[in-house]
């Protein structure tokens, strides 16, 4: 099992380390371990998204999800969490996702514009944001302005900033795919040398190498080193792994014991956790609360 | 029937409560519920608009049946409003339009750009502003970047944002069409999760669904059903439906009713009501009042 | 006749309206119309436009026969303004051209970058400045964010804003041309709706007509009525007629006249009046003078 | 032989007229006219420039050569101007370059960078500035906006503003190329137009008149009318003529005599002055002084 | 052998003297040459860059060899400096790299965004910056506008700026390639003339020729004449030699004594020091210092 790196050990200015030890420490399993529950989905797919669980369409009704279920944080686009989170202020921690798009263009020059400011995260109490960099794209260079601007703000007003590091564009498509084990590999380090506080990844894919650098060719690599590798290119970077749409649940959970065994900070699940009847869903983030209880960190 | 949200249950800061109250309860019928009158399409559609009604040329001729109608609002552009709404100032509250575009150049690409500030709209007495956001059009993050600095700047200032959140651009083209029960869906979520006070949405064709994401396809839905969904989308979003380009009165009046009885705050008609002459315009908009009539809400 | 809408009615702040005023009663003829002479053709078209007078290339032959001609205002660049308005100073008001370019690139995608502002009209004693906008041109996005600096610019240093509506580019060309009624129609409204003070068109013709939109389809229009259509459009915002490349004496006259009885504010004539000897220019300037005698409005 | 106009009736503002005093009456010949020293060919045309005098390639080389041939100023980027001119600061006025380009890409849409700000020429204690503006090139919106910060600037800072003016892009080569006289006068003109204190301007050539405007096609103008346009067009912008590439000593000294014979204000030679030994150099420097020796003007 | 240029002589301000005289005479050898270690392969390639030693993954183990080796410097980006740097601050220079980019979407038109402030740069105790600059670049007008905000940043500050001339794009590639004789004396001269104080260039190759300009094609150019030009054409800039990819030790030694034969400040190389063993990497770096401490040069 790789060893977890504690708070204090990751050059954190006193803001950032305060507002993460409150996530880490204070909400949630309270052992260092994060459980996020993701709700940007309508945004980002449309309310298709709500369609197995037509609930799920009311913002009210999944932060409440959120409290019951015992997450470390919430992550809402600033509408809502302007429109819903007064309702629960200060019972679950915010995650105030910063960018975002509609997936109704296509995807190959993909760039997520910028909503909200830290400044309005702030505002709102969140302890957290959420930037989405996709990695690889051709329009790379707007994407890393706003990144840019969102860290530094971020620095100043110190608040963690949490980076979805997708792989994603049309030279990402030729090299692999979105979640190859070399794309995803790539991301996790590119958000670390880019100064994320957290970085959010899929979870790699090893099988998928036609295309990807020749270093990740035909070698062996399990899932399990694979992830561990991931972890590894992150390094003082924490590392949360993203559930994405929604699966059988005992590759869900697989998956997610895997993840925390490569020295994973936490699991972000929305689709997977609200995609199902409140009582189900509830069930199965007990199951996911289980795995990490078995990953104490010390602050 | 569905339940209103009320003003205090919105997240509201101090400022847009007070305006947005103005509007719903100090204005029109007084109820909580809306009638709009825009006034831009000299702009969005040229003076061919004016030719049903020559005297609807005349902007001077409108706000005078803005305030004779009853409307809860006028929306105008910068320019009329500097010239002619100091004339009624302050007997109809006044929409400030900040973005607009000529129907010249072809729409794949669409783009509103924006011609006024929210201190504009502060500076002449007025109660909420416009935006138009193209929803999936291709180069929505141009389109993000200046919603955003709106959004901001309403924030604050305390101004009620409206936003006409309209599908379009050649990705919708293939996947619906504007005003798909899909599209039309997707897009009051949009407005929702960036912030819109009130949402202006087109009436949504769930016929229209070549193309459109898999759920939505194949599902017997009624226009009923169609409106109550979009209305649910944008949860605490309060909803205006639009007119349109004029069509029959009966249609009209139905697709109202529609509208309200699943949860609407209220129309927004032009061309419906001033393209025929000026005691016509003045009935239609009494069997508009009459269907307000009957859905009051408390403050 | 069309009646003139008075100063006081159109809903203008004090700097604008003392400089209007200056403008409209205190030079040319005093009688609340208008004669303009433009002199940016050099930057616009070339020295070319001098080979038919050589003297014309002289900006200080021009300023002066500005000066003997009693215009209403002289329109310079900003480079020709700070090297010969100094000689005239207060003489003849200054129209500021904050933007203008060369004919060099073709005019498919037209924009005409700024290149002075609204603070450098202030500092040369202007009393207006001009903005040329490409109504229906597929880059808008562009030229209306720059509009909208200069307008708002404009507003707070209480300075008279003279846009030049010109349809232009690729989509206006498919649709009847630069000058069909149809598109100088829709530009004047574009100015009024967009907060211009003062627009200045080209003579719309309504034979063009082929690609426009319907409604000016297959209607019998005359010149006259075409021009009354134009200036009814611009509402409140005061209407210049330009003069555009030389022509014949009668025909500009009988323009001149049309325009004038259309319930115009007056002409801006540039190289139908420097483009011939010194003596023929003020001969011709006198009979437009003649003509604009004729339409007294008061302050 | 063309009148010169006096600094005096330049319409400069203090600061301006100080700083071009300096150059033109306190070093060099004294006499009003200029003889101008350019060396930034290392960065637009690389160091292949100075593979015909090795030597030239030290900028220290060049400046101390500036000094002993008693130039009226020398130009240089502002790495060089930072690293070599303190060495001689206040001997000769220094000319800040402000943008430039290397010629590795193709000119079809050239642009030229900034590079260094008005404040910068200031803070080394510069007495002008130096802009190229690529008259003509499909990107001119660009260009102009750049220029325009610059002059505004300039203004602002009292600094005299040189304009490389230079046809350029595939429209102008379309046009005739350039350096016909059509594009050449039309540089000089929009230099003027848009405030320019100084226009820079490649000797123009009558005979390339394929493509040209019209009016520039089909009259016998010799090389001595072409170059007095050129000024005229130029009008109450002080005009240098450029040396261009290094061609025999004969033809260059023509073109210098018929330049200052039209009524420029200098010259600016640089590839002609440097690509040969220093003492060789220093004796065509002496011919060009010579005939500039001819044209005194009074301050 | 060259002269090497004292920094007295280089024109700094007292920020930048003080600054370089600290890495170049307080660490390393304290002769006045330098060796800096680059490290921000795992942005610029990714992880790939680390399989050959997996140790090098870990920032940690690169900045300990850093101390270890005895470098002047060490090259991180943003996140890596915030995360690692602390743990050893103030034993080994920091250089904060500004820009970078990933390899993913292709190099055609690269161009390398900013991620960071020379102000971070100085919160974290940086002693120099880095910046990226690709030379010849078809967006060469985006890179100059970064690098000019980085330039004007570091003149204020006081902090020394090193250039990476690296020449790149379509237009490179067809005129001889990155790392042609042309090319790369072409890019130390652009980093000289716009400001660098440091340039970083990779090793001539004069016999890459097809394509380049005319001066450098058929001369029979030695490697030590080609690296003696470019040191030249960088004239009072320092010059830094850069490793590039692994290669065999003897070619890289005999790399690193031809550039400080030809002048060159120092060496800067990073795969070729950590892509094998910890022992084996200080092997090579005693083999470096042992060829630098051959070219003392006073402060």
């Amino acid at each position: 099992m790789a060893t977890r790196t504690r708070l204090s050990r990751l050059g954190l200015d006193t803001g950032k380390k305060a507002r993460l030890h409150r996530i880490l420490h204070q909400h949630g399993l309270r052992n260092g371990t994060a459980l996020f529950l993701p709700y940007d989905q309508g945004f980002e797919h449309g309310p298709r998204d709500f369609f197995a669980n037509p609930d799920s369409s009311d913002p009210r009704y999944i932060v409440k999800l959120g409290v019951e279920g015992g997450f470390n944080g919430i992550v809402l686009q600033i509408g809502l969490a302007e429109k819903f989170y007064w309702d629960y202020a200060g019972e679950i921690p915010l995650v105030l996702k910063l960018n975002g798009k509609t997936d109704i263009p296509p995807d190959n020059a993909a760039l997520s514009p910028v909503h909200a400011s830290v400044a309005d995260a702030v505002r709102l109490g969140a302890d957290a944001v959420g930037y989405t960099l996709y990695v690889g794209t051709p329009v790379q260079e707007k994407d890393f302005a706003q990144y840019r601007q969102v860290r530094a703000d971020a620095q100043e007003l110190g608040m963690p900033l949490i980076v979805w590091a997708y792989p994603r564009g049309w030279a990402v498509a030729a090299k692999g795919g979105n979640d190859s084990f070399y794309a995803v590999d790539y991301a996790a380090r590119v958000a670390s040398e880019l100064g994320a506080d957290v970085v959010k990844v899929n979870f790699p894919h090893p099988e998928k190498s036609e295309g990807v650098a020749e270093q990740y060719v035909g070698t062996d690599v399990s899932a399990q080193q694979a992830i561990d590798a991931v972890v590894r290119s992150a390094n003082r970077t924490l590392v949360l792994v993203s559930g994405g749409t929604r699966a059988g649940d005992e590759v869900m959970l697989e998956k997610a014991r895997e993840s925390m065994e490569a020295g994973a900070a936490g699991l972000i699940f929305g689709r997977n956790v609200w995609q199902r009847e409140h009582d189900e869903s509830l069930r199965f983030v007990a199951s996911l609360r289980e795995i990490l209880a078995k990953y104490d960190v010390a602050p």
